[in-house]
């Protein structure tokens, strides 16, 4: 990757926002040391997003998560008091999405379901942003939605889906440089719905473009533990993945 | 279509439903007389929901839809307030979507953002149903969201999107009772984000379960005039497509 084009990309930002105070400085490349965990479900968010999942497949699945030691399990907001109730006395966090899976709603009514999802039980937060903006150049549009969603959940974990199927390279160091800046706790490739999933360029790109200190989630068609370990080693420090209970099962065989 | 069976979803419904007070009276076969507009872009809703389109696209489309007799322009919360700003003087409506694509929101985020959709201009509000409370035989919720969102949304039209492509036609039958019960002005087949789109069997069942008091919206995949006509010949009363301007530049035409 030719590095001198993200900071091409870092001073259109700064072009675009002179009149926002908010700057972009120079960035030196990363020399990212991937960690790969003994027990792979660690670094794993296991995934149940089917819009048409009944109670009990949701239930069950639940209380399967309940014997790993995943990230978290990520559900939607109809669910997450039924996610706190079952993972409580577990490490294993509550993680709900937020704008899901279009991002177009208002930055208010994201407000609003951090709101809800944070007095419901929710931990983690993955939102989605708003991808017209940022195909639009509104880019200061793009970074108050997320800095009003980072100041509403407080504490907790906020995870920025970029949608990455749907963007150039130029556009996912776009935003990657802006969640950063809005203080994110992760970027993260894709919801699963936009017809593409995560790719290792695009997690590489993401993890030059955040640096060490912001982290990397890849999400989106990661089905085994070989692909989890290869989205590791590309940069990524997170993988969502509906598999998480497979993956989890072959990666302690392993260790046999 | 044997009509009997849509009673037996009456009746289950019922049996679900005994301690909430709601009851399905027996239904009569219902003889729909279609109306075929000669200007089809009256029964239109004109749509435009791809997430990553542009503020310049979405302001072309809504400025070219000024100059057709449509019944709404359907575009994203996030652009209800220009919609409101570009359709003023006009009689075209604004239409925006309420828990898009999935429905696995809360209520509560539900209502926020038919009150925050509101005070931007919306007229029209398109939200899609709890799935998962539906497939899970959770009728009760179902019709609580639908009601809670009529509250909020006061005299404002609001469509109840069933998702039909996830469905059984058990459960087209069920949520459209819940749906008429719950008093929505429309029942409508798909989001056009499940991988499928409006079938005219889907369409026919729904009219016969609604009745005549209830309107039936067609969308997902119907992109010209023949289809138009096809699915108001089946029981719809309006349709969604974002082939609009298209349909109603040939339905011009063929008046000539």
């Amino acid at each position: 990757m030719d590095f001198e084009w993200i900071n091409v990309q870092a001073e259109e930002l700064n072009k675009a926002l002179k009149a926002h105070n908010l700057f972009f400085p120079e960035l030196s490349p990363v020399q990212y040391q991937a960690e790969i965990p003994a027990d792979l479900a660690s670094v794993v968010d296991h995934t149940l997003l089917r819009p048409e999942a009944t109670y009990e497949r949701i239930k069950e699945e639940l209380k399967l998560a309940r014997g790993y030691n995943f990230a978290s399990v990520c559900i939607h907001p109809r669910y997450v008091s039924l996610a706190a109730e079952i993972l409580d006395s577990t490490e294993v966090k509550v993680c709900t999405v937020i704008g899901f899976p279009l991002g177009a709603n208002t930055t208010l009514v994201k407000v609003n379901e951090v709101r809800d999802a944070l007095a419901a039980g929710a931990e983690e937060l993955d939102m989605v942003l708003p991808l017209g903006a940022l195909k639009s150049g509104d880019y200061y549009s793009v970074y108050e939605d997320i800095v009003s969603v980072k100041a509403a959940a407080g504490d907790r974990t906020v995870k920025v889906i970029l949608e990455t199927p749907l963007l150039t390279d130029a556009e996912i160091v776009k935003a990657s440089l802006l969640a950063k800046a809005a203080k994110a706790d992760f970027v993260k490739t894709a919801t699963g719905f936009a017809g593409g999933g995560a790719t290792l360029e695009a997690v590489k790109i993401m993890r030059q473009a955040v640096g060490l200190s912001c982290g990397v989630k890849a999400s989106g068609g990661i089905r085994g533990p070989q692909a989890v370990i290869a989205f590791l080693q590309a940069g990524a420090n997170r993988i969502g993945t509906s598999a998480g209970v497979a993956i989890a099962n072959m990666s302690a065989g392993e260790q046999q």
